[in-house]
């Protein structure tokens, strides 16, 4: 059974939104846009996910939504990030995202080392 | 009980992309970027919905993800969408997506404008 695409004029923004919306979902896109050929398994081991049984629901909403193109290789799935046709279709949106995405990881990462330091001011 | 909004620097990138992944979501973000001041029941009359009771979910996972702002006012409250909160720390996504839903609009009335005259051509 071949895999569902929506079409490029079939993307809904609230269908993708909601795709990204989803922090492992989000995570995945960042490696797509990365570069690099991947396929699930590949993209796994980036993330450092071992649970694969729930991805399957992520990447048939990725797919669905028309975030990522998976194509049958052997036994696997190459991913691919359509980024040629949300950014036809959404100038803009997907390189806000993920801006955004570094945004909030970044100030992650100053909690934390904030924290370091009271710690360290503690002792 | 005051309600819970988070401050700028609490604001999720994939919480606020969940919150506006659903078409009444979206529609009330368009509705308070257009301008001027609504109360809840202002921007369900101008959308046409009646079933309050459902809005009630919608109305918390726009205020929770930061979206909007909710200040009481005698027995309703006023609404305002952050854009500044939004606007500074993901510069460009409120307009992708308010872009996006404008052209994905655009796209539907072409298709319903399309299919009317094929009606015609049939008669």
């Amino acid at each position: 059974m071949p895999l569902v695409h929506p079409a490029r004029d079939q993307i809904r923004i609230e269908t993708v939104l909601s795709a990204l919306g989803h922090p492992i979902r989000l995570a995945v896109l960042r490696v797509l846009d990365a570069g690099g050929e991947y396929n699930c398994t590949g993209v796994l081991n980036v993330l450092g996910i071992t649970a694969r049984s729930t991805m399957t629901h992520h990447w048939r909403v990725l797919r669905e939504s028309g975030v990522i193109r998976q194509t049958a290789s052997g036994r696997e799935f190459l991913l691919e990030l359509r980024r040629a046709d949300l950014d036809a279709r959404y100038p803009g949106l997907l390189d806000a995202v993920l801006a955004g995405a570094e945004v909030d990881e970044a100030r992650g990462r100053d909690a934390v080392l904030a924290g370091a330091e009271v710690d360290e001011a503690r002792d």
